[in-house]
């Protein structure tokens, strides 16, 4: 292997340029040209490629969102644009490739590997930690610090004013994001996608907790697939219990940006240089990813299959300290 | 003057807490007893005081919300509900008031002057900044502060997918919250209730900026009275621009929470001993404001119908350092 | 086992709280009466005991220091302080503890144990993250994340002037801290108590470094056994090379306080819970801990005596990423 | 004038590259080339300068340091020195200057205008807010929110451990970082240097504080022209109160970086503006600051001869608040 090139595709994550530099940096490391390619698998097909030495990589471990650029890519889902892509490629001499993103970047890498045989190893680059093959994702832990400095802030209104705040945090598929800030924040209740709604249930609980001393409440909501599900939630909640003052704070894109953590730079930079030490090794089509502390290889296609279940321990520490369960 | 009251009211804002220390603390070095009224308007119907020592207000000046909480009341509108808080405050043996809050906090205070003649200095407390009679009000700095932090965290977004994002701020009236983010976060825009909008202004600019180089835009909306307002604008910018990636975030409660800001410390400090100060010199119906640096009384009446235009020298600095006026 | 209490001893750490709050409402789900001890063994000595309702735990999660405080006690160094202090636990009925801290409490913990048999359960609540039988200690997460955020300020000075800056941050026996802290930060070189120091190498490096395109160099320096440590090898290197701009700057007890982070508050919650359900279980003189994402329960005297190694992929990491090694 | 060029020297302070920007930007608006010196008066005299378009200050309005270097030198103290950063602004035809720094640019900026008559309008940039002609510098905000993060950091401590905490503050000549930071971190005592510190002071407060019920104390100490002020302090009050425990730490150059408040944005590009429509105005040998919210000219020679001193309102205000006075 001679000549490697790095993109990062899908929604953007703290962590991905600290990821980029270490690829970059461990690529030279090891002898290797390293190229970007700018805008994921657009800039692929455009031949958007561009050299990075260590001197281009410096002074970004702290940076939010990507010095790649990342944008979704119509073309290349058609056997057409993939081919593009290769030629490309070719024209480069790139003889391996590093996919910093998630599930849409892993289903892209792993139709152009099968086509194309280009040996690619990715890192799971995304906010909402919903991989298989490992037990973070690269941006999962600053996304949480970020809902958490949040909702200490609105706790402050919350206790002023005796509220029930709903909370909506990112999450589609996965409550990952929303039962940790609901564990770290100290929340009455965290509403994820992994467990059927119950509007009975948040009712109940809400009057108990209503009628006990407890004043101000804090609910935090995964997005799930329709957006605006925690005002859809409030507004059950306000007709079931006018007397409750409910408010709506729905996070966004706040999520996706910041400077990343320490725990993301670190594990950003060990997965930086998994990649580029496991195409060394030989190893393509597989993502790098981390479980209890080692890197582990994992096949593109469990990481886009498989499903990660939410810790069950946290679900019963949940419970325990708060006395009810997030299983609404 | 012998015993003090001070209570919180309407939206509550980070500084307040510290205003209550000074307060409390203020009152102490000039002899009086102080007591704390809980829940506003509606505890001081309902004779919710509480004695203050200065040890009650020990190690609040750094926290966000108020602990003497906020309510607005419905019942103290009538004169059957003022008559009631008026019992209280003669039970309590109350002779001064101190009121934190905002508009309707000093709109109560103003009736309540003219009908029982007991002495009330105000200080304004709300991140809205849109009290006349006082160059800042307390929580402006610090809300200020935090649209900041979120807006950096959303450029790196902006950037990295090149999108066009529409960022709702508080500001019901006016866009001072609005234009101090936009200036300071290095804004294309912002969207202030002062001047009309119009669509067309948006989008000529949006066109002009995506011909030429730039490819991110960040667009700050006050949300107006209008709910919802920068999702509605965003609409109208997808519909003639389609090929836009336009996002929306609302940045709500968040921005009345949270530590306050040292320059809100020391405004509220500094207010918090005004009020107390003025009381003792013989004023009433009065809020304290700083002005050019100075401790300033002005009577309710005006800062409740005066309006405090925003800074003509902040517009025009927008318009020099973007090419392009905030008069949308 | 019915009624238990809970102590933090030894030098704060973020997360205590977090970690009071789980041990005190885990214990209230289990049907427990739960007592706090006032400042660590001299509380016990002193008898020192509050009870701990679910309320006076409320609203603490996100506050650094430890509501209980701490302190160190030579007198329960001796057996009478030690008889003492048994005296107060059962005039008080407890037949259960909670000791949350480091090293020196749990060398307490264990002699006490072994004198009375109380069962005891310790949670690591310190920053150093030098206690073997946990990936992590609770406080750990939050002091390298408030380290880096030093380290992301002073870069910026270190730019602009083109200078280089020893950053002094705590670690006696360990760099942890200075590791993580350095591979987060980007810094150049971390000197650390596990490897010995030799001020040629650091020398020759600075050399290179400085013909080289790099003029700014950030070099972390855990602080040892000697006070100033930073500064001394700043000395050092001046001698050397006088032509560099060579700054100190120790962090110092910042790194104690603070908010904790989303990772120290979920890690404490979860040790919180794991102490009283360890004593539920039959468990004394134990620790429990988190290896691998699973609770471990490990012997005081093993965490004591056992020393926990830097992760050698650490260090590998940071030699592979800048090109020079952290065993200086 | 057609040509401007900006530097920045001195301490680097955060605002600085808002205030380039702004210069830069104005500059455009106003139709003029605008360039950048490198590394301040050698890189003037070096001929260090770049042209600078839009382009090359957008996405730097938030970052700390400055991306046009700062040193002190030497060799512009001389008048060959001057000679030759004279040749260089006439070989790059610049005839008009902006100045970002503190008392020593200015000296050098008086010096090389009363010489070679290139009018240069200057912007006070320096954390230490110590400048006559400008209520507030370019930095000072940031700094003392940086070093009131750290004081609500360490109050943790101290207040878990019953310390009594010296913190020391930059400021050589004055106490503005100490008073502001002492009176919104709620400390007990700032020592600073506009008045003689009597160490029987001290000891009697802490005597009389720790008599009384509260057991832990933050003073800030400003450095004033001592390195280490603040531990030789401590040294004294350690030998006469030996009970107590009394710990140390200097901030130190953490508080010259970060991301610029938004205040410090909104003056920096305020005052960025203003120095580059001074010289539109003819304006030369005088520094652009803000007084009670307005743009106003100072002499060179005035804001390096003339003193202005700390509010008096801030000291009153402390002693009210603290129940004793900061003049120890």
């Amino acid at each position: 292997m001679k000549k490697i090139a790095v993109y990062t595709s899908g929604g953007d994550a703290p962590g991905m340029n600290a990821c980029i530099r270490a690829a970059v940096r461990a690529g030279h490391y090891h002898n290797l040209e390293v190229y970007g390619i700018v805008r994921g698998y657009d800039g692929m097909i455009n031949g958007n490629f561009i050299e990075l030495d260590n001197r281009a990589v410096s002074n970004i471990i702290q940076k939010g969102g990507t010095i790649l650029k990342s944008a979704r890519s119509e073309e290349f889902r058609s056997p057409e644009g993939r081919r593009k892509a290769f030629d490309q490629i070719q024209k480069f001499g790139i003889d391996g490739l590093v996919a910093i993103g998630g599930n849409g970047t892993f289903t892209g890498a792993e139709l152009f590997y099968n086509e194309y045989q280009i040996p690619c190893v990715g890192a799971p680059g995304t906010i909402d930690n919903d991989l298989y093959g490992s037990d973070f994702t690269i941006g999962y832990d600053t996304a949480v610090n970020t809902c958490l400095a949040a909702i200490d802030k609105i706790r402050d209104t919350a206790d002023a004013h005796e509220r029930v705040f709903f909370i909506e945090v990112m999450g589609r598929d996965t409550g990952y994001i929303a039962v940790r800030s609901a564990i770290s924040g100290g929340a009455e209740m965290a509403i994820i996608p992994e467990f059927p709604y119950d509007k009975n249930v948040v009712i109940n609980r809400l009057k108990h907790g209503t009628s006990d001393t407890k004043a101000s409440h804090i609910i935090i909501v995964a997005e799930g697939h329709q957006e605006g599900r925690a005002s859809m939630i409030a507004r059950d909640i306000k007709e079931a219990l006018p007397q409750l003052d409910c408010r709506v704070t729905t996070l966004g894109h706040v999520q996706r940006g910041g400077g990343p953590s320490a725990a993301d730079r670190v594990l950003a930079s060990r997965l930086g240089l998994a990649t580029v030490e496991g195409l060394l090794e030989g190893r393509a089509n597989v993502m790098a990813g981390i479980i209890d502390h080692k890197v582990v290889y994992t096949p593109f296609i469990d990481t886009i299959t498989k499903r990660k279940p939410i810790n069950e321990d946290l679900l019963s520490l949940a419970e325990k300290l708060n006395g009810r369960s997030y299983k609404v």
